[in-house]
């Protein structure tokens, strides 16, 4: 690992993009979000997938200057189709749009067809909650996890943000429906480490804590085994049907993880409260989780964020760690 | 176990209801939700709560005759008191205002503050989509798991239910955020049966699959490690909020499993889709689950709601268990 500063990294990134047709803005604002998936320490979402961003623009599956535009309004939800343009451009002005939905009807959802990968889902739900608002949002994926009782790989991970506002940092979830993701299984694959818990089946279909196995049966584990199976059933279904995009099995026609569905939902907590009681009840909350009694081998009880936060800080002081033969691969596209 | 018919169970707990100040309708209504619930084997939202609930309507924290008021409107989503009424009426007019407000706008949303237990999740994402409604709905709970690293059950179980339209039956997941739920751990520990997968700590801290040492630990465990205890905090967070009403801290602080804050998120697929065209999507993604290559040990890949659908054909046809003892004591009340 080296250490790379944030303005080194997104200045890198922005260069990289603008010589890949990216126009300024858009330039900057994707290599602010990509750098900023490192900063909060998923870097399996910033740097480590920006060579096959750059290669399947080359290919064509992600298509540079095409901006989602809207083909349906129903009040508060809309839909929009993204035509195959950068997925965390795309996500990023369908969290805007719902953004401005919600100021109008107190609620507002943005449904996005043929996007591409949006790498972090928690980069959406930050930004919605650091502007105020609450939101959830999810998207469906490539096929890569078998249902609960099968050994095939139907289903995506489909990953899901939830976000609420608070003033010392936002609560943000950003989980994927995996019980851990490739990016991490090839982590503890790499350094030849067991899983804390079993993240899928061998080829024989025993639970298994190693992740080279997973990677042989390609048999991910849902997260909670039938239950992280349902729940990523439905989100394919919600995300398909009200987007009128493409479905788990639709992605997978295609050889890559592109044109996917997602919805953006967002609410305006300032209807009903004001900036300091939203902030008092996400204390309270957040305090009696923090302040609960830690497990045998727990130094503390985190909330979702806290650990993104903390990294983040230390990052921006003693900058940010990237894989040496990654950066040296994106210092020569 | 005794079978019982739907008719005679919905019978005889109308009449009880009624017994208990229950107007005709409303009586019907309640009676029809919670024999239902037996129905698609669930009896642990059914008969066998039907005491604790006749005896929380004598204490005085389920007020019979009080119905949900709207007291704050911003478009799409309404906020509603629900005055400690009974919970399955409560979420039933909830989910009608929902699906009326989703007509309006293509999505919407009702908050529910003071409610009371809803029983089964399931109930209104059945009844939403086979209105033909995609229905997103929870509610937060008792505190009753700890939070990942915590010993202490400071988080609800906090159930979630989605639910699509389907012809051939809806699809619908509801599920508890704990792996296990009491009402299982507690079956399991009357038959001294071992769980199938760990559903929480023994007193040292240890995963175990004894549900009589998790019922002595107070430690369920929470549906896929961190990930489902993060999702429990982010469904309190945003209940709480939206409805203006209670957190499972404050819920916590009664003794009962009373007045808590619940959302109701509905949205309309006509606005965009044919009744045809929603059914195609559904079937081709069940599809694609359950035409997938069963596991080891498997027989069959089951879609969320088909074992419900399946119990509920098999009980109209033969009868509905209902434990013995438990049917005696409702006889009495």
């Amino acid at each position: 690992m080296i250490k790379i500063s944030f303005n080194t990294l997104q200045e890198t990134l922005k260069l990289k993009l603008l010589k890949y047709g990216f126009e300024e803005s858009e330039a900057g604002l994707c290599s602010k979000i990509l750098s900023e998936n490192n900063l909060y320490g998923v870097a399996s979402h910033g740097t480590n997938r920006f060579c096959s961003f750059i290669s399947l623009i080359k290919s064509g599956h992600i298509v540079v200057k095409t901006k989602p535009v809207l083909f349906k309004s129903f009040g508060a939800w809309e839909q929009w189709d993204a035509q195959k343009g950068p997925g965390p451009l795309n996500a990023w002005t369908a969290t805007d749009r719902a953004i401005n939905l919600s100021k109008e009807n107190g609620i507002g959802v943005v449904t996005l067809k043929n996007s591409n990968h949006w790498m972090r889902a928690g980069t959406y739900g930050w930004k919605a909650a650091e502007d105020g608002f609450i939101m959830i949002a999810w998207t469906n994926a490539f096929p890569m996890m078998p249902p609960w009782g099968s050994k095939q790989a139907v289903l995506g991970n489909n990953p899901i943000t939830f976000a609420v506002p608070r003033k010392t940092g936002p609560v943000v979830l950003d989980m994927a429906l995996s019980q851990y993701s490739y990016g991490q299984l090839s982590n503890y694959r790499r350094e030849n480490k067991p899983l804390p818990y079993a993240g899928g089946y061998d080829l024989y279909g025993n639970l298994t804590t190693d992740a080279g196995e997973i990677y042989e049966s390609k048999r991910a584990l849902p997260v909670g085994y039938w239950k992280g199976s349902g729940l990523a059933i439905m989100i394919d279904l919600v995300s398909t049907i009200l987007s009128g995009g493409n479905s788990t099995f639709d992605i997978g026609m295609s050889e890559h993880d592109t044109a996917m569905s997602q919805v953006f939902i967002v609410f305006d907590p300032s209807k009903t409260n004001t900036a300091d009681s939203i902030n008092f009840i996400a204390n309270s909350i957040i305090d009696s989780v923090k302040s609960s009694e830690p497990a045998e081998q727990s130094e503390s009880v985190l909330y979702p964020g806290e650990r993104a936060l903390s990294r983040k800080n230390e990052y921006l002081k003693s900058g940010i760690p990237v894989n040496e033969t990654v950066w040296e691969r994106i210092l020569k596209l």
